[in-house]
């Protein structure tokens, strides 16, 4: 067994005409993923608070931990994880994701 | 005392004219800050393995944790911070950086 994990980051940054109430439920839909899907090994989100300017227009980091590529590759056709896509993709301006393993 | 963590996400993507060599030079310099720079709580670093097709670019994640905003504060003017910076700077194509708050 390795100890590495698959780092799943996630940035987003929504469109201008996005409320404060549809990202709330983007917010809530991603974080409710790991109740749904428990192949998500760890979670965890938050907001930009950083202060050097290169953020790049993106506001919410999301990380999503899995113990193998499998896993990852099993979480994105997800019926849970479409559907979150599906609410989420038309609200964005921008999404990034990176994955890498750890150590 | 709070148990949550200050997240400093740095992605970077270089420049087609920057060799491997460089590359190495700038991770393996990233990857000694905690060893010079105690304030860092945790470090971990890996390149994109992702299969959305969504990286924009970038190749290279790190993961900076932090104890508290001051610590974060105290890291980026930090002299082997910014020579590090001075290294990798004029080798990128790309930068990207957010913070978030754990939990």
């Amino acid at each position: 067994m390795s100890d590495q994990l698959l780092r799943h980051v996630v940035l987003f940054g929504f469109k201008d005409s996005t409320t404060p109430q549809q990202i709330q439920e983007v917010e809530q839909t991603f974080a409710g993923l790991p109740a749904k899907i428990d192949i998500i090994h760890n979670f965890e989100w938050g907001t930009d608070v950083s202060v050097e300017n290169l953020a790049q227009g993106y506001t919410h980091c999301f990380l999503v931990t899995f113990r193998s590529e499998a896993h990852r590759d099993a979480y994105l056709p997800h019926p849970a994880h479409q559907k979150f896509t599906e609410l989420a993709g038309p609200l964005l301006e921008r999404v990034l994701v990176v994955d890498y393993w750890t150590g």
